[in-house]
């Protein structure tokens, strides 16, 4: 057997979602329970009958690369070359780390709070690297000061995420530039930054988030259907970046999986002909936040501004907020409902937990009141 | 840059096929020209109006797991446990090697000719790795004898595929029971066999090829519905073996792309409702296959057997025998037929030219017709 399995922590998040009793108000689901427009699958039934279902090329239909490229929209990075798709996102992540990085020389720093995948797929790859923290007593707000001081000499790539899981938190474009700024100002080899822009559809701040790909060119975007459109299930997301390193990462693929569902790219593909579609949800997750935030500011919680995803890290008062997985324990017992423990997207998301809050309002609204009531009563 | 992907070979089937041109008879293919039942993709576009299209657990749907692992039937592993669901039968052998294989200490021996997947997966993880060749001058038939002195002190695995890509050839119960005493007589550490069984259903032997996870405990058996039931494009396969493997190959599986296609998986239930959907198409390509024989008997050509899978090895004449590569491109370029040079599945293969003939009867006639001119004439 590989001994690096053994190495790698099952997740946290799996272990307390298998203590879930039917019944219990369920916070901490990490896909929407929207249900997709079935029309793209008639559309792509449609096409099987006429087509049969055969291999697409490895890096997907040209047609749908090239969309999917114009979607991301990065500078010089808009043609069918600049992208692969991939089974998800979560696929895309491990083709940058497997295609980009050298295991034998290459450091990837991190920042968390974040999903645990990212460290994890460099275990699996052997991959040396370091966790950043955003600062909670800042609501984890991004800084580049902060990703820029822990750099060091053989960092070849910076992993993050936003708009953010577990946080809520988005890079804002001043803060991405000042990262830019400052990969821009470092001798040597370039740092490339690998961009995870699942939620990108959901945000509800002004303006739609920046992805640091429109301002440094050294940058690999990450993206899937799963989020946006609720198709999970699809399996069906994207990389994308430089000709060369998509070439590279297409070796992988081919290698791994030879390709995406060719279903699942003409589903994409009916639904890329108007990438309106990609935003047709979010009105709902506004509503659902606000609805949620209104619950949270009735009961006194305290939370990081919710800026994207559908997630909050709600803080835990100070009898609690030393051990957040015995909080999130107490809470599925005693008042049967799942949260998150926030230590489980890292150690600086101790103190935390992470909600969902794609969960219907009647739930929503008993599982706040049920939050409030353990935070005003457990440990006293 | 990860240095290693430079050290992979590109395709030479790949790039023969990037060669032809509008109007050549394509004798390269590598997936059914067959049209899939559309009837299974209706009964998922209803589930999807029903349920949604959400995330399966990442190992795939419990049901679909056990039924696989029932009808792959090896003994003691039969229950879902048994089967992870993956990414076509490509990435079941991904999973196998990086979950089954230590590289710093396990090597691998690969039965020749073969797909070159094989040995470019080992690279891609940097697993040491030997090839064992099939005698050619008994046409590629499978021997035990063979792979048993192949092995070294530190083999930890044996990759075969059957029915072979591209022999056509099918190991006899007998063999895979010499390979089965053989390794049981070995001491030390068991070597596993990985078994590419993803032309299981494409036989025509009198009876149905036997796995040699029937025989030998320590085997893993990959498979898929790509060429049984015309569907590469579903990218639906799995893994099926010890249930401790299994699990380590999930963990795996669920960093890498978390979990299959739930609309592939939806499909699958349906198909597998009755396994004999697996077996539908045999006797297309068995009334083909006798076609073809017809065609090579009538034109003078020399092959392998062909006992299962859907190619043909036929053997160059002496003027042509000492490059594959060369004849495959001169039949492409002055005869206008792709087929697939023999060195493009090893050494081994050097001296014979892989056809695939899935294509029309019409496009067999004419390719087989040229083929036999260009060997008549060819280098004289």
């Amino acid at each position: 057997m590989n001994p690096v399995l053994d190495g790698i922590a099952p997740s946290i998040i799996r272990a307390i979602n298998a203590r879930k009793r039917p019944g219990d108000i369920d916070l901490g689901l990490g896909e929407p329970t929207l249900r997709p427009d079935p029309r793209p699958f008639d559309a792509a039934t449609a096409w099987v009958r006429t087509h049969g279902l055969p291999y697409t090329a490895n890096a997907g239909m040209a047609e749908l690369r090239a969309r999917v490229a114009a979607y991301v929209g990065l500078p010089d990075r808009g043609a069918a070359e600049n992208a692969v798709l991939t089974i998800g996102s979560e696929e895309a992540l491990y083709l940058a780390l497997k295609a980009a990085i050298d295991p034998a020389r290459d450091e990837v720093v991190i920042v968390e709070p974040c999903y645990l995948a990212y460290p994890k797929l460099c275990q699996l790859e052997g991959i040396r690297h370091r966790m950043v923290a955003m600062n909670p007593a800042d609501d984890f707000r991004p800084s580049a000061a902060r990703v820029l001081d822990a750099l060091g000499p053989d960092t070849r790539m910076i992993i993050l995420n936003t708009p953010n899981n577990p946080t809520g938190r988005v890079w804002p474009e001043g803060e991405l530039r000042a990262l830019a700024e400052g990969l821009a100002a470092r001798p040597g080899q370039p740092v490339r930054v690998l961009s995870d822009e699942v939620y990108r559809e959901l945000y509800f701040t002004p303006d739609a988030p920046v992805s640091i790909g429109a301002l440094w060119p050294h940058a690999l975007v990450a993206g899937s259907l799963s989020k946006s459109n609720a198709l999970t299930g699809l399996r069906l997301g994207w990389l994308v970046g430089d000709a060369q390193t998509i070439a590279a990462a297409t070796k992988v693929h081919q290698l791994v999986n030879t390709a995406a569902s060719t279903f699942s790219q003409v589903v994409a593909m009916d639904i890329f002909t108007d990438a309106a579609n990609l935003a047709a949800h979010r009105p709902h997750y506004a509503e659902r936040r606000a609805f949620l935030e209104g619950l949270m500011r009735e009961h006194g919680l305290r939370w990081a501004p919710i800026e994207g995803a559908f997630y909050c890290m709600v803080r835990l008062p100070d009898h609690l907020a030393g051990d957040s997985l015995a909080a999130a324990e107490a809470l599925l017992e005693r008042h049967r409902v799942l949260a998150t423990p926030g230590v489980a997207f890292g150690d600086s998301g101790e103190g935390w937990m992470r909600l969902s809050w794609v969960a219907e309002p009647d739930d929503l609204r008993a599982g706040i009141e049920r939050i409030a009531e353990f935070f005003a009563s457990a440990g006293k």
